[in-house]
């Protein structure tokens, strides 16, 4: 008798970095983040487990483990094996449940959690076949690419088959962009130089050291005062010299017909794009400021809740780079969704990274839109920030601006097993240590 | 020393009704929801408690029980007068905290949980002027009232100097608008007949039985099957003949290229209105599809996360009529918004409800609506299903198929602490007893 493995045990931690301390990761409107993880860790009862989080502020990130246990109880009562072969069955499962939908539908803390779990479910399929993501995404059939996208209100832009044959021209010289991707890497670029709470002389310092360390694009926090962002801007473009793209970003913080106002501004210092100008949910709004703005290109996506609003933005013509996020959406199948969406209309894809485990999730997404669907490097980079991969089991490797090609099976979200522990919140050494010097309270 | 009075504790309770068992509230989408109710109680030192809730399909609901405990601890540290006079500020607070919007920003289950503290508030404050909600906001100033709202993300749309002339254009007639709702309600419609769950005969037999009882419009549930879909809609066209506008739902159930061809095959019986055709998320499908059936005309809103998808769906041109839902936004403040751009727009406010407590808290909506925003019934109606109102201390009251004004002090959502004890979930007695009995399996 063949034995069938299963899921035994499923634990979700909330772990919290204090990083709110240093203002490292502040802007308009996330002023004063400490980075955290709702971290789920599926057990199963023989080969490798799965891992998988959701970035958050801090707060709230209650509310998303919360969610995550609750998309756990609605797997499929399947054993391991057939959930693994059929992921898109089961990420229909728990994105579309017929009750827990109500709470979304497709967004917010239970969209989230939904994509989690779907996601350790991936770290399990990547880890048994010894292969990062990337790599098992891109060594996949066509057809079984297609069976884990949720094509679901999307068919209006892009349908089944027409996502079979972008999976099936990809499959041309798909082992030398394997081969190029392992060798050579893939183009970064760095936001650690631009939050708002640094000086002038620290951003200058660092946006220098970024070129210095080969980053090919540099980008700088805006949105809190038009004098300070004018002077920083300034500043900026004279300490890189006119070569380096800088792009601005303002995390939703103007009105609609406020924002060209304020990125003209900025204009005659040569901004490259302009990221989340106002609400991510205005999609109409991106197309006016895009127009108001040309020839500053317009990106966003970190907080576009699903592949419904990004198609959306791709048919208005709002955006001009479309910034995906590793743990915003339902996991892998919706960001596959994504990533055909912007071949669809030729738009590149430039990840949104940074917080914690967020480089580590999305590098996968980029190697394999290379591999197999945009096919193209070109006016494409990957977000890079410096901060919490020590936490990280296969931390990303950055070298001279490059992202360098994960290696190591799976999808990049296993923590150790410590920093979890130290982290945990409020519970976590880490955390009482913080109450008892007083730099935080306890909640 | 004035005594300076505080709120004390909070409790949340996640309650569910074992609706599903009877296919209550069937439809295309919501194939078997129990119907539910995150709980929230807040208890004051002195003086009336304040009581409000989300509405969920079943499961799902735990996680914003999560949230409104969150959402809790994220109210300022001041004292409850201070609060009571700042609900606008208040609102900002939770909808807006730095960490906590990340995991929305302002939609799904956190934004949920933000209106449902707001909600509890506000019902503490009518209940201490001894108004029902909707009567203090008819008669709160115009300034006051625009202090409550949020404009952020808005104002390419309205302003708030536009919403300061909208209220005080509202006050003249007031007097006479208030006596009149006193005297003769607001009218209702009814979806009790369409359920996708029921038999033809009882479709039949609930749709005359509305139509004696005086109901304007009702309302049936499509998207299942086109063939049945046809065989219903013309039964209910000969039941309730041809001068009974019917009103059919899709519940978000169709791509947006495949709507048209469907609605147009039930148009021969007369279709009023189609609800939900395509995602919630869809501006520019929705957009399409009006233009694609008119001059059917295309509703929605019980979805809608907040202001600025309503927004967009009004600058788009996508909807006939916005309906408004009392759960789904961040409480009274932003379904004043809601109701701000409707009437900049010229388009009627036809508020969903139904679930559990949905007819309670948005019953006010309308009636302020009327009072000083829209001060029109003219082609609005709000939804009226007779499901689960023996729960609420406060029940709403539909005769002759038209809402009575509500008359007890606060927002209506207030539960028998019995019903609220009985169906807690899982450990209430109702839920014992149908674990016991095998109807359900336990969590």
């Amino acid at each position: 008798m063949t034995h069938v493995s299963q899921i035994i045990n499923a634990t979700v931690t909330d772990v919290r970095f204090p990083t709110s301390l240093e203002l490292d990761g502040s802007d308009a409107v996330n002023v004063d983040p400490d980075y955290s993880a709702a971290y789920l860790h599926l057990q199963t009862d023989e080969g490798p487990d799965g891992h998988a989080l959701v970035f958050t502020g801090g707060r709230g990130n209650e509310v998303v483990a919360a969610a995550i246990e609750s998309a756990v109880r609605l797997l499929p009562n399947e054993d391991l094996e057939t959930m693994l072969g059929h992921l898109g069955y089961v990420s229909d499962r728990l994105v579309h449940d017929s009750q827990f939908r109500w709470i979304g539908p497709e967004k917010g803390a239970s969209h989230m959690a939904a994509g989690a779990v779907v996601n350790a479910l991936w770290d399990i399929k990547a880890k048994r076949a010894g292969l990062p993501l990337w790599e098992l995404l891109a060594r996949m059939a066509p057809e079984e690419l297609v069976e884990a996208v949720d094509f679901s209100h999307l068919r209006d832009a892009i349908t089944e088959d027409e996502a079979l044959a972008i999976f099936t021209d990809g499959q041309q010289g798909k082992e030398e962009r394997i081969a190029e991707l392992k060798e050579h890497g893939f183009p970064a670029y760095t936001t650690s130089a631009g939050w708002l709470g640094y000086s002038d002389e620290k951003m200058q310092r660092l946006a220098r050291e970024a070129v210095d360390e080969g980053f090919g694009l540099i980008k700088l926090k805006v949105g809190g005062s038009l004098e300070d962002d004018v002077r920083r801007m300034k500043l900026a473009r004279e300490t890189v010299g006119p070569d380096v793209p800088i792009a601005i970003d303002a995390n939703q913080k103007w009105e609609v017909h406020e924002a060209a106002d304020w990125i003209n501004a900025l204009a005659p210092f040569d901004v490259y794009w302009v990221e989340e100008p106002t609400s991510p949910d205005d999609v109409l709004g991106h197309a006016r400021i895009r127009g108001e703005i040309a020839p500053i290109k317009v990106a966003t996506g970190e907080a576009v809740q699903n592949r419904i609003i990004f198609k959306q933005l791709l048919q208005a013509e709002a955006i001009d780079i479309m910034q995906i996020d590793s743990t915003r959406v339902a996991g892998p199948n919706e960001n596959l969704a994504n990533m055909l969406l912007a071949k669809k209309f030729g738009i590149p894809v430039c990840p949104h990274a940074g917080g914690v485990g967020l480089c580590e999730l999305v590098v996968h997404f980029s190697f394999v839109d290379y591999a197999i669907i945009s096919t193209s490097q070109e006016g494409r980079v990957i977000e890079f920030v410096d901060h919490l991969h020590e936490h990280f089991v296969s931390p990303v490797s950055v070298v001279n601006g490059r992202y360098r090609a994960p290696t190591a099976p799976g999808n990049g979200a296993e923590m150790f097993p410590a920093s979890v522990q130290q982290w945990a919140y409020p519970q976590g050494q880490g955390w009482l240590d913080l109450f008892e010097s007083g730099a935080f309270q306890r909640p």
